[in-house]
């Protein structure tokens, strides 16, 4: 198959990158630990010329080889690479926002070999408290694509687990209301930088059972204290002799977790005037979605699956919207 | 006035030494930069004996001379000199507690100059999620003493701003309830090493309407989301040119104090079943008494007012309790 499409998810600390054929066939993947705080730094000629451009050579290094094979394909790139701190600022596409909105609102930067690599925009929500995804709304797309036809139509809540975790509601294929939690990047400030960290032994493995108390302390009425209070209980428990120092890690991730998800459903109950939360579809990393999957069940969602292959599927849907590659026709 | 009490308030990063005279008259006082993480480290003679013992060294360092001129006062120090992490580890005098408990669960630790350091045990609350305090259970003591005797026995909500901030419901003189809020120590974390930091322009002054906005929006119906979620609005709200770096440290300390004040302020309606709010003793660090102070307005508390010399009249009152010191006779 020949490939049509460069397709790179580029963020704050890392870059995906895959080589695209006909209909968003996986023909060829990378990972590299450059995103844009971690960009390649020793200067090279690229094409005769000479750049110690960090964006220019971390681009030549991730996909210089595709290029050079397939010169006619497309290039594409989203997440943090679009930010005012990537390779070039692109102004937030507004919420509401379907996929040909933010199609419709890529930048370009033309690159040292000559062509053109397209920026897809973040989105903004203008709400009292705004909110700000870049890369998120790629994945929301893919998982939209992904979904039988009669289904993409239908109200989705997206949970999209990481160092920032945004829970989307999609409406009829349009990113509707979402909402930040900054829960994963707490967590790791907390451990490495407050007394929390001091008596926390990490463990290779996951320890569920420790991981399951914190989230049953957040759901608990002692919960309702809120997060800065109850993640002392970490410390607490541990001087008490009931938390082991090799438990204290997971039981924090589980009680950080759980506040995000206690806060979560309140706000759709609330919402909605039920008492039964909706169906959870999860976007991101294999074993935090795990985490998220385990804490959800215990806090009352009782729908919950996994979206695969949602960033390259949303880069090849956004190419498709802006016309840089084409629908397959039927051969002939 | 001769000396009898060498008082030491002695923390994780601090420690304050204070010279009482009879009443517990203040004779003389200092500050070191020698909590119990940042201990002397130079090996030094001390009555003959070469050390290089930390506490040894910092002990003399904060107050030998006194000690020299005064052999007789008796010593006695609060705060996390008495942990497992401390000189000596006190084990932690059960709530609820009031200053006789405490004075009997204090522990002695013999110098090398061959007198005793009395230790001041903290205070452990064996709750669901239990509690502890070293050193604030000192300070409540010495504002009872600071009341007018008619007034001791009234039930007092007294706020410890700090890194851990303690709320502790004093009822009859006796510690009966207390609660921990990580506020400080997770600002300090979020501030330095999340994103959150990398747009904070720390200015000089305190910008007293950008901490009123963060409490604002901890208080508002946005702010039901809790705080993992609303402090991204710290970023978002400057993305958006709505919150000036200058402005964004000011904003989210008011933000997470807000939160914190928002959780207690619920807790003791519903405890009470009253939707006034009690009165509000504060004791600690003038400057962030003041943030506390303001926040705590804007969240409804009406009556607040700060404790002086909490800490120097509790380690005299203890000392009484103990019978180190003894009570000033009418002098012949």
């Amino acid at each position: 198959m020949q490939p049509q499409l460069v397709a790179l998810d580029w963020g704050t600390s890392s870059l995906r990158a895959y080589l695209l054929g006909p209909e968003g066939h996986v023909l060829d993947q990378r990972s590299l630990d450059r995103g844009i705080m971690q960009l390649s730094t020793i200067p090279r000629t690229i094409c005769g010329e000479s750049t110690n451009d960090g964006f220019e050579l971390t681009f030549d290094e991730a996909c210089g080889d595709w290029l050079d094979a397939y010169p006619d394909a497309a290039v594409i790139a989203c997440g943090m690479v679009g930010s005012a701190q990537g390779w070039q600022e692109v102004p937030y596409c507004p919420s509401p926002a379907q996929a040909a909105d933010v199609a419709a609102g890529m930048a370009r930067v033309r690159t040292l070999r000559g062509i053109h690599v397209h920026l897809v925009p973040g989105v903004l929500q203008r709400s009292a408290l705004p909110n700000v995804m870049r890369g998120e709304e790629t994945q929301i797309f893919g998982l939209l694509q992904s979904l039988p036809p009669a289904e993409r139509d239908q109200t989705l809540l997206v949970g999209l687990p990481g160092s920032h975790s945004k829970w989307a509601r999609v409406v009829e294929q349009r990113i509707e209301h979402f909402d930040t939690f900054m829960t994963g990047e707490l967590f790791a400030a907390a451990s490495a930088h407050t007394i929390l960290g001091r008596t926390q032994k990490r463990s290779a493995s996951f320890d569920s059972v420790a991981f399951e108390r914190g989230v049953a302390v957040a759901m608990s009425p002692e919960g309702s204290i809120g997060v800065l209070s109850t993640m002392f209980s970490a410390r607490s428990l541990g001087l008490t002799g009931q938390l082991a120092s090799s438990e204290q890690a997971d039981y924090l991730s589980g009680l950080m977790i759980g506040h995000e998800l206690r806060a979560l459903a309140e706000m759709l109950r609330q919402r909605s005037g039920l008492a039964t939360l909706p169906a959870v579809v999860l976007i991101g990393n294999g074993a935090l979605c795990q985490r998220y999957s385990q804490a959800l069940a215990l806090c009352g969602f009782s729908s919950v699956s996994q979206a695969e292959q949602a960033t390259e599927r949303g880069l090849w849907s956004l190419a498709l919207a802006a016309g840089l590659v084409a629908q397959q026709l039927q051969e002939v």
